[in-house]
C-alpha cells in the first residue's frame, strides 16, 4: 500500500558524510560542522527495539474519535465560524494528526513567542520539544469582532462547512513584520509564503484546543499516500524497524538522491542496524508556482521506483502534509522534527535545506551550510540523527552522478533544480545517468501540459 | 565605594505582581503571563546561603595575569592587527569581565548561530545557557587578506596599540541582514545600533579564543563604579546578601522607580529573605544620540540618591559595561543573562524593556508586554527570578508616582521619556512628585549644555 515496488540498484555514485552526531557535543562547533560518530557506533551490535517516542512522550491526535462526531457537529453548528484558506486547512491537517505534536492546536501568544525567539517549547516537565515554524491562524478586525467573547469557533472550509472546533481561544496581534523577520531572516518582498499567507492575512491570532470532525481527506487519487504519524509508525513496527531513515523532498527525485537513500542504508546496516527502513517523504502542502506539483512529483516517484533504484522490502514512501514556507534553517528543523512524530530517528539532510535564492538579491537566501549545522545544534532534536551529505553532481568522466571531488572540479556538471527544469520545459535530455528515462519523461509531460490557454495556470518562466 | 549614601522612604506609591515564576510552568501560557509564587515561598523562612551560580558554573574571565601582560603585549606586536571601533572595546570589555560567561571571547560562527536562531547557548554537558544577543567582532575584505592564514590576531585600538590577541581564530561570513532581521525582528532603516555598528560594517566575522592584555579603563571618573561581575560578587558576599535583584536602567531614576526599588525589597523580606540587596545598575556602553548620556545620568542618580530614597547598606550602585542594542524582547533576555553572572537572582522587568518607537512606521516596535513574556519563557534563564512591574504613572490626586489604577484613568498622567525629555530641554518643571529637584536640575542642567555650537554635538529634536 504505502511501499512502491522497486529494486535496490547496487551502482553507487553518491557518498555522504559520517552518518551520526555525538549530542551536547556542539559547543563550540567549528565552522565545518563535525559528527562524531559515537552513540549508534557505540552500541555496537546491540541496537535498540522499538521506534523513537514521539515529542512530549505521546502523539497528541485531534480528530473527534467516531461515536462523538454527531455530537461534535451539533454543537460547531451554533459556534461563531472563523473560515479557513487552503493553507489553514493544510496545518489543521498536520495538527489533526499529530505532526506537531505536543502541540494541541493553533498556537497561543506564549507558544507563538517561544517558537519566533527560540525555535522550541518548553514543557511542564521541563523539556525541550523542538518547534520552529509559528503553525498559527489569522483572522480579520471582522471575524475578531463577530466572535466577541465566546471561548469558542468553530473552523468552516471554503464552503462554510463546520470542520473543526476550537476551544478555551485566545485572541492575540498578529505582528506580521516580526513574524516573518524571526522565521526568515529577512523581510523583503517576494518570499513565496509570505505573500500567500501572510501580508493579506488578518492582523490577529487565534490559538486554542483543536478538535477535528473527520479525518482530513482531498480525494485527489492520493489519500492512500497520506499516512498520519500514527499509521506511519504501525507500518514501521510491522516492517520491524530497528533504525527509520527520513528523506523530505518536495522535487523529482534524480539518481543522486536515490543513491544517497541506498549508501544510507548501507552505511546504517554497517553500524549494526538489522533492519533501516527508509521513510520517502515527499512534501504535499503548498509549494511556491515554480515548483512541480504534488501529482506530478508523485508520478514521477512511482517512475523511478518503478524502475528499481529502492528495494520496496525497506521502503515507505507517504505524503508530508505540510505546506512549505522556504525558510532554510528555520524551516528544516521544523521538517526534521515532525519526522521524530512519524517514527524516524535517522533524518538526511542536504545543501541549502529549505532554501531558496534571495527574492531581491541575487544570491541565495541562506548560507548552504547554515540548515546542517542549525539542526545539528537544535534545541529538542538531540535525540534525532543527522545524515548529512555533500555535494552531487554529475560526473562526466563516469557518466552519472557521484560525489563531487574538489580535486577535478573540471569533470563535474551542477544541474540544479532550475537547470533541471528548464531542460524538461524545452523537452531537453539531461545528461545519461541523471535521471531514469520514465522519470524524465514525466516531468517533460507535467511542462508540455502547461499551456497559457489552459486552465487558467499560466506557465512558469524558466530560464533555457 | 559602590555604594551611594541613601535613606529608605517609606513612602510606598507603586505596586508589583506577584515576584516569583515557576520554573517550566510556561507551557501553554496563556495571553496574560502569570507567575505564581512557588519555589521561593516553598522555601518559606529556609532560605539557601550564598549567591546563584554564573552561567556555565565559573566566571570565564579573560584579562591576562599580571606576571604574564609583558609577555603577551610582546607576542601581541608580532601579530596582524585589527582595529576595534569603541562598541568593539565596550563588547572585549563586557567579554573580558564574564559578563558573557561561559563565552570565552568573539563569536565563533556555531555560536553565533545559535544566539541568532535559539537566543541560547547547549554546553559540553548538554546544558543550555542564555545568549540572546550577538557579540561578535567585523572585520573588511581587506583586515581578512591582511590575516592570512594567521591563527591568531592582534586586537588593536584607535591609536594603534594592542589590547588583546584573539587566538584559535574562525572568520566567517556576516550575514547582516540575516544578523538584523533575527535581533530585532525588523529591517526598518533607522534601528541605531544597526547604523552604528552594523550598516557600514565589513562582511566578514572574525571569532576566537580572547585573552585582553589590561583590565579595561575609561578614564572618565566613573571608572570606580565598574565594578566586575567578581568585584560585585565579593561586595554582596561581604554584605552577606541573600537575595540580588537587579535594575537595569539607562534612564534618569524617577520616584516610580525609586518606590519600585523599595517596595520589591518589603516583598522579598516579606518572603523571608532576610538580606535583600539591590543592585542599581545603570547601562554604561552605547546608547542612541536622544537618550541622556552616562556622566550626566550618573549625576542624575548620584542627586536622586543624596535626596534620601534608597538605604545605601542595601544597595549596590554600579555600571553595566555593554552597549545598548534597542532590541526589546531579545535584548532583555542579554540585560538579565548578565546580571546573574553578577551574581543576582531576582531581575526587575517593567514595560517594554529595551524598546523604542518602530524607527518607520507610528508604533511601538515591540509590543510593551512581549519582553517580560519572552523573558519567562526564554532557555537558561529557569534559575533567575523575574520580577514584572505593573505601569507606574503620575497619579493627580495622591499628587506622586503611583500605580495605575485602570478604573480610574483620568486621574493619571503618563510622563514618558520622550515627554520627560522634552520638559527638561524646555527648562519646565514636571509635577510635583515626579523626581526630585536636586536630580530634576541635573537634567535640566544636561539639555542646556547642548548648543549648536558646542563640541560638535548637535542638539536633539525633542518633541515639546
Amino acid at each position: 500500500m504505502a511501499s512502491m515496488a522497486a529494486v535496490l540498484s547496487k551502482t553507487s555514485f553518491l557518498s555522504s558524510q559520517p552518518l551520526t552526531k555525538s549530542p551536547n557535543s556542539d559547543f563550540p562547533l567549528t565552522a565545518s560542522v563535525s559528527f562524531p560518530s559515537k552513540s549508534p557506533r557505540r552500541r555496537g551490535a546491540v541496537v535498540r527495539a522499538g521506534l523513537i517516542a514521539p515529542d512530549g512522550g505521546k502523539l497528541v491526535e485531534l480528530v473527534v474519535a467516531e461515536p462523538r462526531r454527531r455530537e461534535k457537529k451539533h454543537e460547531a453548528a451554533e459556534l461563531p465560524r472563523v473560515e479557513l484558506t487552503p493553507i489553514d486547512m493544510q496545518w489543521m491537517h498536520v495538527l489533526s494528526e499529530g505532526w506537531a505534536s505536543p502541540l494541541g492546536g493553533f498556537m497561543r501568544e506564549s507558544e507563538f513567542l517561544q517558537t519566533l525567539h527560540f525555535n522550541s517549547l518548553r514543557l511542564d516537565d521541563g523539556s525541550v520539544v523542538n518547534m520552529s515554524v509559528p503553525i498559527v491562524l489569522a483572522i480579520d478586525d471582522d471575524q475578531k469582532a463577530r466572535i466577541g467573547e465566546s471561548k469558542r469557533v468553530a473552523l468552516v472550509d471554503s464552503d462554510g462547512n463546520p470542520v473543526a472546533i476550537l476551544s478555551d481561544i485566545e485572541i492575540y496581534k498578529h505582528p506580521k513584520e516580526e513574524r516573518i523577520a524571526r522565521t526568515w531572516g529577512t523581510t523583503a518582498p517576494g518570499l513565496p509564503y509570505v505573500e500567500e499567507a501572510i501580508t493579506n492575512a488578518g492582523n490577529w491570532l487565534i490559538g486554542g484546543d483543536l478538535e477535528v470532525l473527520e479525518p482530513v481527506k482531498y480525494n485527489d487519487g492520493l489519500d492512500r499516500f497520506r499516512l498520519s504519524p500514527a499509521e506511519l509508525r504501525k507500518e514501521l513496527e510491522k516492517r520491524g524497524a530497528d533504525a527509520v531513515f527520513a528523506f523530505q523532498l518536495r522535487n523529482p527525485v534524480h539518481n543522486g538522491h536515490a543513491l544517497l537513500m541506498t549508501d544510507t542504508r548501507r552505511r546504517l546496516l554497517e553500524m549494526g542496524y538489522k533492519n533501516p527502513i527508509l521513510l520517502l517523504h515527499p512534501l504535499g502542502g503548498y509549494t511556491k508556482a515554480d515548483d512541480v506539483p504534488l501529482s506530478w512529483r508523485m508520478k514521477q516517484h512511482e517512475k523511478v521506483l518503478e524502475d528499481g533504484v529502492l528495494d520496496p522490502e525497506t521502503t515507505v514512501v507517504s505524503i508530508f502534509p505540510s505546506p512549505m514556507h522556504y525558510a532554510g534553517p528555520t524551516e528544516v528543523q521544523w521538517h526534521a522534527k515532525a519526522r521524530i512524530n512519524a517514527g524516524a530517528n535517522f533524518y538526511i539532510v542536504g545543501r541549502d535545506p529549505a532554501g531558496m535564492g534571495h527574492p531581491v538579491e541575487k544570491r541565495d537566501l541562506y548560507d548552504a551550510d547554515h540548515g546542517k549545522k542549525v539542526l545539528s545544534m537544535a534545541p529538542g532534536l538531540e535525540r534525532l540523527n543527522i545524515l548529512p551529505f555533500k555535494v552531487a553532481a554529475y560526473d562526466k568522466t563516469q557518466g552519472k552522478m557521484a560525489f563531487f571531488d574538489p580535486s577535478r572540479p573540471q569533470d563535474f556538471l551542477f544541474i540544479s533544480g532550475t537547470k533541471m527544469r528548464a531542460l524538461a520545459k524545452n523537452k531537453e535530455n539531461p545528461p545519461d545517468g541523471f535521471m531514469c528515462p520514465g522519470g524524465w519523461q514525466v516531468l517533460v509531460d507535467y511542462y508540455d501540459s502547461l499551456t497559457p490557454a489552459g486552465n487558467g495556470r499560466l506557465p512558469e518562466v524558466v530560464p533555457a
